[in-house]
């Protein structure tokens, strides 16, 4: 059975580790800087050389085309090449290095396909810089207006410097002909880790992708009345930061009860006017929760409306801050994915995806599907974010199966 | 018998509260600030017209004494004329008022009184541009070295521009001799707003104040992991938000089992990285605790040394931030409070003070007592903070027996 190359995969997690290397384990590449450019001319570069065909659409977004043996739509996988600030060198970086070198391995080893295969990059997937993310896959796919994208403003820049104004500065912004269609590619494939600890702690060697998980984020606000520390009985005391911490405490008695699967996580708080002598007169924080089964997403919500409206004589509000509905990858594309890393003998998981990607915008378009690596310790945008090379091919061979067997379909 | 006068007190108000007014019912009266030095200019004037002779010592703490009939030691009264930002019209600032209508009422009333009679104006009590708190009685008492408090750096400035430099700019700097000492001064009555709901709440018109409340502030650190709000399973989870909550809960717990008159805040709160879709990876909150009883005091560290060193996976550590010890006032003082009110008909709560004030200081040198009036709904450090001038006059009329019975003494 042919494979991908280990000294191969190595030097290309290698080079693209050095655009943007912070010089602490990891890299700082916002989309569209000087650093993600370089990254994208070294993509550019390697996929020419073994005969690709490099195209950009509007939003910048790459596709690196070999051509196959019969007209036919593409057979496309990729990922992104931008990070958070201090992210790691495989979130994102891995599904594009993955895909070439699954690509390199055919032309190299003279495989036969009958569709052309192409690398994809997206353009702004984190929208560190540049806020939405998955920003340039959503505008080709339809889920975002391409004006309101183009005026979207640099988080650290003094001056008002739109997406758009970077977008023309790039080198890289094509036409909008180019842009992925149904015509002109079959399918996705995108590999990427996993983000999250349960492969490594289970000891599994793939995740076999079958959607993205449904969220809800919501902000909870608490309003009592301020007072001094030193003069305020505890019977008169109405303790904003306190009533906060029984509802989190209700959240988890109750949360606790629905499907292990359920995450959820209290990530944001403020609380004002956070003086150490001062009682709390208005403390916030955000649930997340995440589920496969919208069944339980809706659970959530009920046990999110019965929260008391007065806790600790404080009240008690809450507002939806987004959602998003649980995507399912195309069923025969997943067992593509696990039928290849059976045949290579790897442990294999079932599962859904947390975070989101740039494939969930694009099942809308195109069959798509996800492969999963594992995260050493399940550290992402950061710094010590790790996968092992041994790991990394691991998921470039079952990459590179599953592109043949959608040739072979 | 002799009261106080309700028009010129309310007018003193009045005038008062137009130094460094906000416009929104407050007002911004930083130490030494050109609104401090008006108010400082404005005392210094109408206590000359009354026959008072002004002086000021080198911390710019000011003396305005009308002679008595023998020569004695002169007894004193006062509180600040400074204030937090967006403070109110009557903490400190109506200490200095009620000692200046009780000083003016001996005068037009002629009231015969064996020792001089002092209105004391106390530089920087709120510490608001230069920290510390009751820096200038701190200084006269012993409790700061002076020379670090000259060097105190103010706040809100974009240059250092010290403690020391506003003090020689100021006019109000003057001899080291003019100091508070018991050759020149016999006792201390320091009137100001009990700053908490009590007395409004239980219907009493003055605090007879015992003394001043043992305190003491911890932090409190909770270290967890961070990890991706999507993709970790709640079993892996080290959560130090929700460790931080377990903990407020068990200090709750345990400290509410605890004498009723101890107060307890949780003020403070940080949330480390406090993103909605990361897992809090670093949690911190204050804990102050105020009663009059050490042994109480005790009592509560003995609780914060049970708090568990894991909580949910996550270390638990913590540190005294600072403490004080609980300072009691002189008891003939405070009798003679207590007395004067009674002959008024006025009704009284013997209470302690939970925030700190200059007379703590004072007590180390001067028998040193305080009178407290109702704020009403317990507002401080507030441009709500309001007391109506009858009880403010209740209150001068209570320091003006106070001071003839301290006389008579």
């Amino acid at each position: 059975m042919v494979v991908c190359n280990f000294e191969r995969m190595e030097d290309k997690i290698k080079t693209f580790s050095g655009f943007g290397d912070t010089g602490k384990g990891g890299i700082t590449r916002f989309s569209l800087s000087p650093e993600a450019l370089a990254a994208r001319l070294e993509f550019k570069k390697r996929m020419e050389v073994i005969g690709a065909t490099v195209v950009t659409d509007d939003m910048a977004n790459m596709y690196a085309t070999i051509p196959g043996t019969e007209d036919l739509p593409a057979i496309l996988s990729g990922s992104h090449l931008d990070s958070v600030r201090q992210g790691g060198n495989y979130d994102g970086v891995l599904g594009v290095l993955t895909a070439m070198e699954a690509v390199e391995t055919i032309v190299s080893e003279h495989i036969p396909h009958r569709h052309p295969i192409a690398v994809v990059v997206w353009t702004n997937e984190e929208g560190a810089r540049f806020e939405p993310a998955m920003m340039s896959s959503g505008v080709i796919c339809g889920k975002f207006n391409k004006d309101d994208m183009l005026a979207s403003v640099a988080k650290d820049m003094p001056e008002a410097y739109t997406f758009g104004e970077a977008l023309e500065a790039s080198g890289f912004k094509g036409e909008e002909a180019n842009r992925l269609s149904t015509e002109k590619y079959l399918a996705l494939v995108e590999l990427h880790i996993e983000q999250g600890p349960v492969l490594e702690a289970e000891g599994y060697d793939i995740g076999i992708v079958e959607g993205v998980c449904g969220m809800i984020n919501y902000e909870f606000t608490f309003s009592g009345q301020a007072g001094h520390a030193g003069t305020t009985p505890m019977k008169y005391r109405k303790d904003a930061l306190y009533a906060a911490v029984k509802a989190i405490q209700y959240l988890h008695d109750e949360l606790d009860q629905l499907d292990s699967k359920l995450v959820y996580t209290t990530g944001k708080m403020s609380c004002h006017p956070n003086i150490h002598t001062i009682i709390p007169d208005e403390v916030k924080f955000t649930l997340d929760a995440r589920h496969q089964d919208p069944e339980v997403i809706k659970q959530v919500l009920t046990i999110i409306n019965n929260i008391p409206p007065m806790i600790e004589k404080c009240m008690v509000s809450y507002a939806e801050a987004w959602s998003r509905k649980t995507v399912s990858f195309t069923p025969e594309l997943v067992d593509f994915v696990e039928k290849s890393a059976k045949e290579f003998g790897y442990s294999i998981k079932r599962m859904y995806s947390g975070p989101g990607h740039d494939a969930q915008f694009v099942i809308d378009v195109l069959p798509t599907t996800m492969i999963f690596v594992p995260s050493i310790g399940g550290h992402s945008h950061s710094e010590i974010e790790f996968t092992p090379t041994e790991n990394c091919l691991k998921g470039a061979n079952v990459l590179l199966k599953t592109l043949l067997y959608i040739d072979q379909k």
